[in-house]
């Protein structure tokens, strides 16, 4: 038998192509692929025909239990299989509870190894939104809106103060809480964005600034799971118009334009 | 001739393998790739072998120039080739630069797509950090030390401040500084790692804490370019010896342990 080993492997944050080849490689090789409720299916599809494909999602009201379930059972399978990943949307070092997998892995001596994924936070990315802009800002800031006690984490308040970009990640639900906070520290124009299913076909974003993001998400209607950047860097999204500093003598110098394109500007 | 059309595609923190599947394929179908320092030479053994390959890396003292002579480059070989490839290190929107390419561009009424790249601040994962954990803290903060005009950044001061995992990027220079920083504020104990060279063979890690980490970075040799990462996840490197509340009863009874691993604990 193989020695046992179980992977957690980052699927990325929808698109089945934004796994990385490692990643798929990874998949390609196991016996028993562990695969939660935010990885497409087609990701599944680069696993051998023969692997045990096992869905752990979430089921409402369970989630204890269900974090020791899979702990369980990604340390029988590799006893019992051998190569198992555990396949989590994202990266499963940002909220994803992967480092618990590993911790209780390793206690049994399993040899545990991670592949880094894309995580929703990047997505901003495809709406072309930096989370990081020269002359805008210097930094970027994580954070989940949710923690398990179910209460707003205390960090929303100090990155509320903050220059930075914001991220905020389960955070849907709590909306009209962040919004407050942000509000009452004097960010009522603070662009917002709220990206949905970033990087599916169904991608989807409400666009708006912190004083009216609540009603933008209502009409756009945003569900859960979304993630809520706010920050001046969103501000660079197309919609918002934002003229960049770049001189047209100085595109018409450096480049040869051709006819068609030139009405552009 | 195809439509001019620029995609900026993330290549990941080093390791060939840690591109997407989709930036990989963007690289197969390429006319012209532009690519910089920090990504690995056999990313592009994805690329067609027709393709045009171009090193844009940095030369001391020429950003400026450097950066307006690859927008302009982008530009000319969209409008001359088609289909043209900006590859870049991690994350083309995490202090990539890349929404300037990306703003350039589209002046010229060019198509620019993204795909995202894991960032070297994943590459904590590897090394069995995560960016957050359950009950430790609720955020991680990523942020440039090094502005534009060579200060440290505001920023760090901030978040020296919080109780995020915080990651420096390009701040091994600036190590003396931030360190300071954080002793200032009574955070000598808290556990930094740098990570060089995240995913490559030539990883290497320097375990410390606020206190010690300039020697201990010194005496390993670390360079530029690595990431710092001070917080409390960071005491979750095995070489901490944390000990991970899991109760030998609970073990015991949730699994089949064979004899051969049980000495693990």
């Amino acid at each position: 038998m193989q020695k046992p080993t179980i992977t957690l492997v980052g699927a990325g944050p929808g698109d089945p192509e934004l796994i990385s080849i490692k990643g798929a490689k990874a998949l390609t090789k196991a016996k028993v692929i562990l695969y939660d409720a935010l990885v497409h299916p087609d990701t599944l599809d680069y696993a051998d025909d023969t692997a045990l494909k096992i869905y752990v999602g979430k089921r409402a009201g369970k989630h204890k239990c269900r974090q020791e379930a899979i702990n369980k059972m990604l340390v029988d399978y590799a006893f019992s299989h051998g190569d198992v990943v555990r396949l989590k949307g994202g990266d499963p070092f940002i909220f994803g509870r992967g480092h618990e997998e590993l911790e209780y892995a390793q206690a049994f001596g399993i040899q545990v190894n991670v592949i880094p994924g894309i995580s929703s936070v990047n997505t901003t990315a495809l709406e072309h939104i930096p989370l990081t802009k020269r002359g805008i800002n210097e930094s970027f800031w994580v954070i989940t809106a949710t923690k398990s006690d179910g209460q707003l984490a205390k960090d929303v308040w100090l990155a509320a103060q903050s220059t930075a970009t914001v991220v905020l990640l389960m955070g849907v639900r709590k909306l009209p809480q962040i919004v407050a906070l942000f509000k009452r520290i004097g960010k009522g124009n603070t662009p917002v964005a709220m990206i949905q299913n970033g990087s599916l076909d169904t991608q989807k974003i409400a666009l708006g600034k912190v004083d009216n993001i609540v009603e933008v998400a209502l009409e756009k209607d945003i569900q859960a799971p979304a993630i809520i950047v706010i920050g001046e860097t969103v501000r660079l999204h197309p919609k918002f118009n934002y003229q960049p500093v770049i001189e047209a003598h100085q595109k018409i110098e450096n480049s040869n334009i051709p006819e068609s394109s030139s009405n552009a500007f």
